[in-house]
């Protein structure tokens, strides 16, 4: 069979560009860094919209949306925000066909503009929490663009919180990384993220502590899924908002912050793909099962089997392209990493049975009509559970326990380097970043998540990253 | 009792600007022109979202992303495109810290991005129909905004297609305006929209046809609330967008566009809307019942009930805020237009039942606590009708027939003006347009589309418009 992709082992960059292209999933846009996402790249990250959403309404943060455009005076009311973004800002300078007076910004996220209008809204104490939640376009301009991973423009949802106490901030931004983030990306996206506490270099510009969850790619490189961040009161000072307390006293309020992106996309091709193309966790999947129609003359058993499948809840296609060569399209759905192919045939059919191809495993299961439900339900659960463990494996199988610098970035060529943070230290973190190896997250011993960026006993996880 | 808006009759934009604070549903942004979509108005928004995107897919079209950036350049290979969208464009000079070699434009509209994509995915007569939708902001500058009816950015989903032939590409243009946005506007907005075709005049920058959805507002207005447009060969031309017919010729592809946007919910407010604020139809209310509790001794009777109607599928908000005044709540759900509520008190659970109040027609009634499901379900759908009833005799009844451009003038000041487009003609049409009258839309007698923009016995219908 002739090969539809680069292999992974030759060069996986190469093959990431292969499986963007040949699954149709996003291309480069015209302007530098831009992108565009094709309709199955695009159907993927309604899924992951959907079931984000479901879980930031359930931590009870409501949707709003603010403009794209930020004066650019609001960008320079926090001090290190702006340092942080300044050198990718796009700016519009002409609107409506003159020069503007004061140039606008084009939202590299939206911390300035929505406290603008928190300082609005919350007088009270009765109106804490205030938990707000946008899904928007952002520009950050990009020198070293990626399709999906690095782009001038994404798109994400950004949670923007202020609460009454420090204490209630700081469990609202773990509650977020934990039951929003890391139970979507852990239950539905079947990813063994690495959850922890970014380092004082790392952090997000602005933020007092940063939590992070940290993906492993396929090519042992780390990848930064998600964040949430505690604001403390930076940016209530530099917008003004206060409230009044039971007692009548005027504070500053404590906010988080917390964002995820269509660079989930990305890290789902790099953790689960292979070198036959994409493989999609059946809870996420648009489409879960693909029912080909081998030959025409077997299209009415294949729409009737669609049909009960579809009514039981399962999402489903029917391929009856039977015009196009059946090991072309069997090729398309293997690329597309749809879990179940069923395989709808007259020579299977006159013995009422069709075939059941896993994408996981690639095994071919003849099967009885009447047992197609069962089975599929079956295998749809057991593939869920088998790509969280391949991952879990192969990420396993590439964390390195080193003990110095030099050792970590060995480590760092093909996998993860782990070590005490306490050996490492602020001053061996700036060493690994000279060698383009960065520290992604701080975590404990036991998984949990430090309170202090200087805890003892804290193991800091060490990779290259995109 | 304090009066909480300006009355409609007083001051109908003055009401209008009420509304959208009181009920706190949109503000202006910082930049002029924009604007902050509060939580209630965006989950109106949300929900407009669900029900087009639903029958956007059902007409088989799938969703993409296209870039927000577009080179200055794609924009002037249409030459009406261009000079239609350059007095509305913001555009970026600066990217990353540098003066950038060619300007971007920050999207009025997608045509250009997309068709250069189409370009590309666009090979074979096998290729078409390709049928795209995306949901996006889009940028405009805007010199007199009005919030969620015309601002600088608004939200709003446009649909490209391109198509082997013309009839095919008439088809799809007419079956959009019909089964997405007709469909919905009547059955969900309960809107009685009048449907026809712009004249030249009108026609979107580009297109060879418009069609239109116009809505009149609460003081006799139009508002223009979606449109569906055949754009010929232009863009396919423009940016050779060629395919193969079966027979071996290479052919320009047929082409639509359609969009609806965020000032749907202006839309919605301004129609149904009356002196005591939104009035939402149950179909697409965000919160189709709220659970009052009138004193805290009734919070878990109360929350018992709103249990029982949620698991039947309808959409309930319990208002367990019993430290609040029971009125300002009640005033508070009437500003929000929530189609239903109960009202759940102490002395009413003595005897067994509750108080339903439905803000269509503001009748009390008592109900038994066993019957409320039953009566919830009665009034959702009555009152569905209702506002549909409504707004279409307010409609009908500010429509004059008139013969001559005066007469249509003097109507216009009060509601919509009717006449022959025979009578009318372009030259009447830009009389009128001198006094800031315009032609809404062409329409047969029976309420048919005009296959041509000089079909005699069509009517014109005219207006001062949003």
């Amino acid at each position: 069979m002739a090969r539809v992709l680069t292999p992974q082992a030759e060069d996986f960059p190469r093959w990431y560009q292969d499986v963007l292209a040949k699954a149709e999933l996003a291309e480069n846009g015209p302007v530098r860094g831009t992108m565009v996402i094709r309709p199955y790249g695009y159907a993927l990250w309604e899924r992951m919209q959907s079931e984000v959403d479901d879980r930031i309404k359930a931590a009870g943060a409501r949707n709003a949306y603010f403009p794209l455009f930020i004066p650019e005076s609001y960008l320079k009311r926090e001090a290190q925000h702006v340092e942080g973004f300044s050198p990718e800002l796009a700016v519009v300078t002409i609107g409506g066909g003159k020069e503007l007076e004061e140039p606008v910004v084009v939202r590299p996220t939206s911390e300035t503009i929505i406290n603008a209008s928190f300082a609005k809204w919350v007088q009270s104490y009765r109106d804490l929490p205030m938990l707000i939640n946008q899904w928007a376009n952002v520009v950050r301009w990009e020198m070293r663009p990626r399709l999906l991973l690095r782009t001038t423009e994404f798109l994400w949802q950004e949670g923007h919180t202020a609460h009454a106490t420090e204490q209630d901030a700081r469990d609202y931004a773990v509650r977020i990384l934990r039951d929003v983030y890391e139970d979507f990306m852990v239950d539905v996206l079947a990813l063994p993220v690495v959850v922890g506490r970014k380092t004082a270099r790392e952090r997000f510009a602005g933020a007092t502590n940063t939590m992070t969850l940290e993906l492993m790619t396929g090519d042992g490189k780390a990848l930064q899924m998600g964040t949430s961040h505690e604001l403390g009161q930076n940016f209530a000072r530099a917008f003004d908002i206060n409230f009044l307390t039971p007692s009548g006293e005027r504070e500053f309020a404590w906010q988080t912050s917390w964002g995820s992106s269509t660079r989930m996309v990305g890290g789902l091709i790099m953790a689960h793909g292979d070198d036959a193309g994409l493989r999609v966790p059946p809870r996420l999947a648009p489409t879960q099962v693909a029912i080909i129609v081998v030959k025409a003359e077997a299209t009415e058993a294949a729409a009737r089997l669609s049909d009960e499948l579809s009514s039981e809840g399962i999402r489903v296609e029917l391929d009856d392209r039977a015009d196009v060569p059946f090991g072309r399209r069997a090729v398309d759905w293997e690329l597309k990493g749809v879990p179940l192919r069923v395989e709808v045939g007259p020579r299977d059919l006159a013995e009422d049975r069709v075939t059941l191809v896993r994408r996981l495993g690639g095994g071919k299961t003849p099967t009885p009509l009447a047992g197609v439900l069962d089975a599929v339900r079956v295998a749809l659960v057991e593939d869920q559970v088998a790509l969280y463990a391949d991952a879990e494996r192969a990420r396993d199988a590439r964390i390195v326990d080193v003990k110095t610098v030099d050792d970590a970035v060995e480590a760092a060529a093909t996998g993860w380097a782990r070590l005490p943070w306490s050996e490492l230290g602020t001053e061996g973190e700036a060493r690994l970043a000279e060698r383009s190896v960065t520290v992604r997250c701080l975590v404990r011993a036991d998984g949990s998540l430090p309170e202090t960026g200087d805890e003892p006993d804290v193991l800091a996880y060490c990779a290259r990253a995109y």
